[in-house]
């Protein structure tokens, strides 16, 4: 397999990055693995001499980059995000090795655009941003020093897509998954919807949105789903006994 | 596992290095993976600050690496020496993928170093270098595009090793499913509080609750969140708007 396409929907979404160095290392990366699709979310630096210095062969990549100001722009399209952090035990979602997501990512990046999204390099990502990614990407990391530079993370997980995808041919996945856009229009609506019903007070929250939305990226939510809970989330918030 | 024994007699061999980047982010791309043997083979470069500096807290490792004449003499103790080259068909050498060989590098590191060993950024390594070495490792690259950077392939054979000395999976989160019957039951109140709402008709049902198992089936219904649907279905089928 020399081009696979499905690698081409694999997107790279670096969030507010610092050091133009590792810009550079990760347009290298993840063209060195078939990967092209790079989207900086409030870079705190410029695409500057370093930047095309470590990219290297990949300055293609890294003048493509398209720079949005924020993680739900970046996401808009795709169908799956994967937040690469070494958090975990605090955050409620479904977590996995780079082994074991990069065969269900690559499947899904057969029909539409997935996502991996890469924190900054000193503040990671925050709260918010991890809660609008489905799923975290733990890479297994020395317990004593976990510090993995940002290009050296792009790289491992790149070359575990690729991995993947010279590995097998994967079966298609027989369902279509409902774009994020949609998945967060949702959790709003079914947000206000709980409030009508009385279910939920926003001034004492206790965590039910974040164990809500743990549920539905469990579940993978797919487009006929998605008009489902659509319908329900509307006749409970309009619904007069 | 915390430290493994065997990834401290795996050793990185960097023979004529031309970049003082690329020593420091090859002994940040070991350390983060559990990895501190290093070894330089007549450098073409100093460790310096820009060194120092992709090191990070890697200066250690850094510091730390021997500096030796000869890839025999790095060599000299090691049970097993394997070449990271985007080279093959011309050699006569066994070759593997890092995931290939990481299972049985560490199997010979239980008792004795093994060794991995990375050419110059320019050149490579000499055919003569090449035939001191036992193993090739051949890391998957675009065909298009195989210019792999130096520490991103030390960061991705340490990685691999790592990998195969944790297994490859980390432990998922416990969590407590929960037992059939009340998954039934909840299904059965949903249904009631969906025709109270007014979205579901049982004269017209459309396969709605068929699709609605599959969702939560897909899912996997834990306890804490039965009780969260518990009281949204409650709350649906009272509410009086």
């Amino acid at each position: 397999m020399n081009q696979d396409s499905r690698l081409s929907r694999v997107r790279v979404v670096l969030v507010e990055t610092s050091h133009p160095g590792n810009l550079g290392a990760a347009a290298r990366a993840m063209k060195v693995m078939g990967l092209t699709d790079l989207v900086l979310v409030n870079p705190r630096c410029t695409i500057d001499a370093e930047a095309r210095a470590r990219a290297s062969g990949a300055a293609d990549v890294l003048e493509a980059a398209r720079i949005v100001a924020s993680l739900d722009e970046a996401l808009a399209d795709t169908v799956l995000a994967a937040a690469c952090t070494s958090r975990r035990r605090d955050l409620p979602h479904p977590a996995f090795t780079p082994r074991q997501a990069a065969p269900e990512m690559l499947a899904l990046a057969s029909a539409e655009p997935v996502a991996l999204v890469f924190g900054s390099e000193t503040f990671g990502l925050s709260n918010e941003q991890l809660m609008k990614c489905r799923w975290l990407i733990n890479i297994p990391t020395n317990p004593d020093y976990a510090s993995l530079n940002l290009g050296a993370a792009v790289q491992v997980l790149a070359y575990e897509l690729r991995a993947a995808a010279v590995d097998a041919v994967l079966p298609l996945p027989e369902f279509e998954p409902a774009p994020h856009a949609a998945q967060e229009a949702l959790l709003l609506e079914l947000e206000k919807a709980l409030v009508t019903v009385g279910f939920h007070d926003p001034a004492n929250p206790k965590r039910l949105m974040p164990r809500l939305r743990r549920f539905f990226a469990k579940a993978g939510l797919e487009k006929e789903e998605l008009a489902i809970w659509r319908g329900i989330v509307a006749a409970m918030g309009q619904h007069r006994g």
